[in-house]
């Protein structure tokens, strides 16, 4: 059918309204870690092109951007009594390959001007995030030092009010959003349960979450509780900066790795005394010095009222939030990246484009049961996973359901995926030479090289050690 | 005048008419520390001779009351993520003596039954504070393990809500009330400045607050930052249990006690270098092992909005609070303890035992203009304070004007700080043995008897081993 003149004039009228609309919605970002800036990055994507976008207020706690991955020397709270976002140590180098967590829209090479190793350290990825930031507008629309308080809903007037406290200035202001996302992250909050004895043991008791680098603990006998993430690299990393030994006590099963020699996983602790840990099956250890409770993190919003909040340990599918993202019972309140993660970076970007094309109305969410009804079928696949693998493919499987709806550049998740799949292969052959091992980049095809130095023996962290062609002598503490 | 049937009745009358408005006041309490236990044992003192009191709840963040006298092994973050409210560490034993903060209506001799002496240990003085509670109705006032979210006002309608977090059940509830009293305290969010090269410092660097004793410092060197109480204790505790040395780093003048041989002040720290500190005077102190900011704290109080949120630094006379206790914009706002203090508990009650006569209006506030005056008047002497001395006058002074008006038990405040004084005097002799003197209850007049051991001796800080008549083994470590 031949367009007429009446038909264009009608196109663009709807399109003008469509505009005029956009631009009248405020959105209330909570965060500017790698989920919130992967939101800005949506929105500042379409308003390259010339789209109008909606008003975007973002609260950052922190003075600068980058979430987690900023490091912090400070402990419990920060300079403005607010507890410390900051869960990141020295000497942490990525440990899941680079090329797991590449955005499909600026790849490493193009950050870097070249190639770089599979396992870069902290320095280098929290580069690599905020140079995507840095080229754009994006920092335009964070408050930094701006911790949120408080929000709460309006049903009468389909508003969000979020109350905030500008740190540096010691003042508190409300605003009003159409949206609220909660990109906040939940690797701050500690989980910390309590063991018989811990009150009175002689020695250091931290969380993982206040463990800034194996330098204090250089000579001494170490005690770790948990078997995930923490324990494994604490306990790696405390091994290479020269810990005496290295005790694991896991809960319900060993990570099951090969130990150096000085490092071994026993069962629960079930008391202490004195400066002897007791386990569930009898052993005990002496001598402790430490010890750090690598026991995970608890989902936390101090900030929300119940009706608006996400109750949920760590999980790949956290209930109540339509694909992951929508609060089912308003989903204009939207939470990004509250999942527990294989995939990250390209994860969050997924989620931001989707929750973008929402708000944005390109994408129509469907009724609250057919949002239901979807939540309740990925809880039951949810359910089916059985060990790492499932769980890998179960995360790629959501990933590549968000992607097929936006214009988020091409990502192989079913590649990244059989990436990570030989990550864990490789950690099981040695979980102290796997930061050696190079792969291909998803998004350029590029080969990584391997970096100059193994990761046991490069004991400097920093960008430009790093970045050297070069190896360079490490710098034993 | 002879008294007609009328006129009784008409008192009568008034007095039901009073009973029936004071069982209807509302009263929020936050905190159940040693200022919340004390307005809730001034009503207690009352309704046990058969008066009507207002209806109260009490908020406490903690587990059991106590406040700061609690001890924790937590840092950080506690088991619900929330702030760790506890600044306490193992053998910490009183820095002032006791018979300056002991209660007018519950002496020491009382609770424990003997003359005790006057620098008790945490545990001993936690004891005294409960056993004042457990004879009483007031632990049915406290919900445990509820920490205040939000407090707003409503003009119209005069009333407080307060929103709160069951942290067990992990849920919200909000009330109403005619008066909020906050009584959270000012020694629990740190004050944590930062020093160049604190970001690369290879050892433990942490605030006073979260120091849980000596234990972990032994045969280390120390640097400690502040010229204040915690500073001094901190130091002569980790120099007691084996500190190898202890450097302490002053901002504006040192504390210039005759310190023992491996204890020293000097200037401010301008940078660490790897393990080397340098001070403002171009000295050194070299291979710091951990460094201790023994900075201070901020009156923090994240639960109130900026009209009703105490800003000040720690001072003997907050602004803005008329007595030192009622928020000059809406005295329905009440503060407890919010000074800086020589006096503790004593002051505290008196604090109390006035804003209960307040709310019961057996006292009545003066305008507002008044108020001002009264305040602008304090705040003029406060400026002549000058030394230590001055001080302790100044808050005696506070106090005895608080205490003239209500029917606190009588209580010789020019003698405590008599006493004050003493005790300052004993720490410039020796402050590795000030804490064996003696001094007479200002209450009973009795005089203490010495401890079976000299502080510098006593390792073992239990309640137990402080009881035991006879002198005990220490328990080095």
């Amino acid at each position: 059918m031949e367009e007429t003149l009446d038909d264009v004039n009608d196109l663009n009228a709807e399109k003008a309204t469509n505009s005029d609309q956009i631009k009248h919605i405020r959105i209330g970002l909570i965060g500017a870690g790698a989920s919130g800036l992967a939101l800005l990055r949506a929105f500042e994507k379409i308003r390259e092109t010339n789209h109008v976008i909606p008003q975007i207020v973002c609260y950052e706690k922190q003075a600068e951007c980058g979430g987690l991955w900023n490091y912090t020397w400070r402990t419990g709270l920060d300079e403005h009594g607010e507890p410390v976002h900051g869960s990141m140590y020295r000497y942490l180098w990525s440990n899941g390959p680079k090329e797991c967590l590449e955005f499909a829209d600026y790849s490493f090479e193009e950050h870097f001007g070249k190639s770089i190793s599979s396992y870069p350290p902290r320095a280098v990825l929290h580069h690599y995030i905020k140079g995507r930031i840095d080229k754009s507008n994006v920092q335009n629309y964070i408050h930094f030092n701006t911790v949120v308080r408080w929000v709460s809903y309006c049903i009468d007037r389909e508003k969000f009010t979020v109350t905030v406290k500008d740190l540096k200035k010691d003042t508190m202001t409300s605003e009003e959003f159409d949206y609220v996302v909660v990109a906040s992250g939940h690797f701050s909050v500690p989980h910390i349960p309590y063991f018989e004895g811990l009150d009175k043991f002689p020695g250091r008791v931290l969380h993982a979450h206040d463990f800034r680098g194996a330098d204090e603990f250089v000579g001494k006998n170490l005690l770790l509780i948990g078997s995930s993430y923490s324990a494994e690299d604490i306990g790696v990393q405390c091994h290479k900066y020269g810990a005496k030994t290295i005790t694991i006590s896991y809960r319900t099963r060993p990570m099951g790795f090969k130990w150096p020699s000085n490092m071994k996983e026993v069962p629960l602790l079930i008391r202490v005394i004195g400066r002897t840990a007791h386990f569930k099956d009898g052993s005990i250890q002496e001598n402790i010095d430490a010890i750090i409770l690598c026991t995970g993190y608890l989902h936390s919003f101090p900030f929300l009222p119940d009706d608006l909040r996400l109750k949920t340990y760590n999980r790949l599918y956290p209930s109540n939030l339509y694909k992951g993202i929508f609060w089912l019972d308003n989903p204009k309140l939207i939470y990004l990246g509250m999942q527990d993660q294989y995939f990250t970076f390209n994860m969050f970007d997924s989620q931001a484009w989707y929750a973008r094309d929402v708000i944005l109305k390109r994408i129509i969410l469907p009724t609250r049961k057919e949002m239901e009804m979807n939540i309740r079928e990925w809880l039951e696949n949810e359910e089916k996973v059985v060990g790492k693998y499932d769980a890998i493919d179960f995360q790629a499987e959501y990933i590549r359901d968000l992607l097929q709806y936006t214009d988020y550049p091409t990502l192989d998740v079913q590649h990244v995926a059989k990436l990570f799949k030989e990550w864990e292969d490789d950690k099981d052959e040695n979980i102290l030479t796997y930061r050696d091992k190079t792969f291909p980049s998803v998004i350029t095809g590029t080969m990584a090289p391997k970096h100059h130095t193994h990761w046991i023996e490069a004991h400097d962290d920093t960008l430009e050690t790093y970045l050297n062609e070069h190896r360079t002598l490490s710098n034993p503490i």
